[in-house]
């Protein structure tokens, strides 16, 4: 066996491992009674701990560098390797034991958030949170040492390798000074919104997930879709599986969180099925990952093209009917369609949802920073409320700081993946409308094949071969910027009557 | 650290990994869309071979040799020496590399298996079934060679420490002489079955399976129940979850399912916490599980006193009702204790089943001692049919030799624990019977804390600490034999009418 062979051996072991993790935290948020939660967390925490003894070995450290030597030629192994330097330089930053503390601290955080968030309790769980803050700061401190970069900009190279604050400012910027008025001016000229009313019971729910799923292209004989009380994707190629929630009083969130994480899913499904155990068969970074779940739910299924698709399948499902003669297309498109400054970040509408990122953005970074404590964090959250959303949280802290499962899960840095995300979906929609200008009269006719065809042969496919901004700009033809996203707000969201 | 404490440090890592492929079983069998069969097989070989590897190493065998000079004085740790000696003994005997191969074949077995069956397809399983039979074969003679003990035996001690050929025999023998002539005698006798007609929909009948769970002591916290093709029970104290499967015709054969895997369930709910990661900790051998799980289902779930009080549930929750004035006890006693000559083992009373057992039991020595090849399995199977039950097959498959899961998931060896519980849980119900004669009256108006308080006290929350014969011994009075089983068979079944 070659060192490359024997290299790729390693990571094959590795990929499996992490398979169990993948899973068994799936199980966790999905099935796992309460009392399996301190078992889990050990559990998980020893996967971990056993990856990164196989990353950081001298016998991983050996092949990689022999490997490197050797001068590869072939594409798919220069960009394998690319992946595993990147991997391997991050894991041999970090001791073992630091791996498992955050595991453990993480596991723990996220249990108790799940169920204190229900009960309003930040008390509960701020000094857990505490702990996960420390861990990662220490984190971001020996990894910022060793790849010489801000120990913020080192946890944001961990969603998307490549990703800085030097990047994102800008950005955000054009974002915080365009949306504001454009949303003060969407909100005074948007009429009210109509009342439907239907049969929501989670089973005529689940029923209309699946119809819209399948044809979109989801394939059920390689996932699954189930409850939760956060919607995720998690899985591999040939098992993905998502999640939603179902709401008593309104199907559309559902609806669009499923849409939303089958955008997920399809990007899982779609990776190569040569190498699926191997770094470069993965998917890009989380920038990437949440363009395909927003290029499905926003670009695609909150058009007018795909809503006459949908309303009569809705109807059939969920037996909808408005009051009168309001259960009509340009209806239906006014409630998806609707733009409110809300608490709420999974439920803002694509136009107020950058203002909930930057804010998270300003926030981590300060946490970060030293510049904010996690006592203090429920104060700045409802300062930054009343600033940009003028919204007063009086005490909210389940739909304030305890809204989003990330900073209790350690998720520090990756905020951002969804706003840029946001912006690469609408660059790549462009891109798609400009090759193929007809593409919505099959989305009207419930035909997707020529969009997910597209979505497999310009990113699903490639798995990791060329790095997320490179891709980017190959594929749209510009590198990633803000103007395709404003140019899309303003013709969806300035026209609204 | 003392080498003590070193050594428990291990063996709690290797049960955080076996905890991984423990739910990751679980989930393969009850969530696992099929796609993802070929990666879950990879992930599973791998765990086994990191297990396999610590249980194997230098390290490991140091830490043991040096404990057991030091001369422990614990009880528990004494216990725990025993058990751990007993797993490295098992896998120092076995190279890695058959440990993957053996998890591979049994794994893509197993699953062709699940297909296979509904399709009566022996052909397309048999050849993977003869991959998992001479893996086993290897794996039975090194540890043959090993162990010093007879091939087979050394697959019995897999599923039974200390259990033997030379124990089954003569136990196997007196059922043998016994039974047929009683059985023949029962269905002379026995009245025809009552009709019973109801609502059996899934729903209802899992909300009469949580409502028998529940009092009998399954605590929701801890565990839930699912639906899979074949019920079984799998997780640790704090999370254990059985399955079951709906039948649309008749709720008995899964009412008695749950009742069985709650015995399972009860057990592993029961053990200590104390120690949980440890392998005294864990539950004795499949003969005292399976003790377990026929006390909860045999001895108490068949008896006149619990029919009593399960007939109101089942009448509220599956609105049965019997042909003009049929339902009632007496009948539901003479349905629940019917006696038939059946193809299929989980389906048998317990007066035909031992015969089912003793038949496999038969078979899989022939096939170990190359005896009886895989190609030979059905003609054999069918002609012990033909002996045994005077049934013909006739090219059932599905139901013959395809019925159980076993042999297809490299369970040779597992098959007499089912019929030695069956004896052991006749000998504890006797010795319960002794302490508490009135348990009767508490089991008819659903109290079973006092049942339940006697299994955790005698069985469940010692773990390991005593081996099972010895075990069976000091909470009977008697060495484990089959007199206690043919006098509750004789009282049960010899007064039929």
């Amino acid at each position: 066996m070659s060192d490359v062979e024997k290299l790729r051996e390693k990571f094959r072991a590795i990929h499996n491992i992490n398979h169990a993790s993948q899973y068994l935290s799936w199980d966790e948020a999905v099935m796992m009674p309460r009392g399996g939660g301190a078992r889990r967390a050990e559990s998980l925490a020893v996967l971990r701990e056993v990856v990164h003894g196989m990353l950081v070995s001298e016998e991983v450290g050996d092949l990689l560098e022999s490997v490197i030597k050797s001068g590869l030629t072939n594409e798919w192994d220069i960009a394998n390797l690319r992946v595993i330097e990147h991997q391997r330089k991050r894991a041999t930053a970090i001791p073992g034991d630091l791996v498992v503390a955050l595991s453990r601290a993480t596991s723990a955080c996220e249990q108790e958030w799940r169920e204190k968030r229900q009960e309003n309790d930040w008390r509960a769980v701020a000094p857990l949170l505490s702990e996960v803050v420390n861990l990662t700061k220490q984190r971001a401190s020996l990894l910022s040492d060793s790849l010489a970069m801000d120990p913020y900009d080192a946890l944001l190279d961990e969603y998307e390798p490549g990703l800085s604050s030097e990047f994102i400012d800008p950005v955000f910027a054009d974002l915080v000074n365009f949306l504001p008025n454009f949303v003060e001016n969407v909100l005074t000229s948007q009429t009210t919104a109509p009342e439907f009313h239907g049969d929501y019971s989670p089973e005529r729910q689940l029923d209309l997930a699946r119809r819209l799923m399948t044809p979109i292209g989801f394939d059920f004989g390689r996932g699954r879709i189930d409850t939760s009380h956060h919607p995720f994707t998690c899985g591999e190629h040939t098992d993905t599986r998502i999640t939603t929630r179902f709401g008593a009083d309104d199907f559309l969130e559902s609806m669009y969180a499923v849409l939303h994480e089958t955008g997920h899913a399809l990007y899982q499904q779609g990776l190569p099925s040569e190498w699926s155990d191997q770094p470069v068969g993965h998917s890009l970074g989380m920038m990437i990952h949440e363009s395909q779940s927003l290029f499905v739910e926003m670009q695609i299924c909150r058009g007018d093209a795909f809503l006459s698709f949908a309303k009569p399948l809705i109807e059939e499902c969920l037996n909808v009917r408005g009051n009168g003669t309001s259960w009509i297309v340009e209806n239906l498109a006014r409630a998806v369609r609707r733009v409110e400054r809300g608490k709420i970040r999974v439920e803002a509408d694509e136009t107020t949802y950058p203002l909930h990122v930057a804010l998270r953005y300003r926030l981590e970074k300060a946490i970060l920073n030293d510049q904010l404590s996690v006592a203090d964090i429920p104060a700045a959250w409802n300062q930054a409320m009343r600033d940009s959303f003028g919204i007063d949280l009086n005490g909210d802290f389940r739909d304030g700081c305890m809204q989003d499962v990330h900073w209790y899960a350690g998720l520090i840095g990756y905020f951002p993946c969804y706003t840029l995300g946001a912006l690469t979906a609408a660059q790549l929609y462009q891109a798609l409308l400009r090759e193929v200008p007809d593409i919505e009269v099959d989305i009207a006719a419930g035909r997707f094949h020529r969009v997910l065809n597209w979505q497999r042969e310009n990113i699903h496919s490639r798995g990791q071969l060329t790095p997320s901004f490179e891709l980017i700009e190959s594929v749209t033809g510009s590198p990633l910027g803000s103007q395709a996203f404003i140019d899309h707000v303003s013709a969806r969201y300035g026209s609204t009557t």
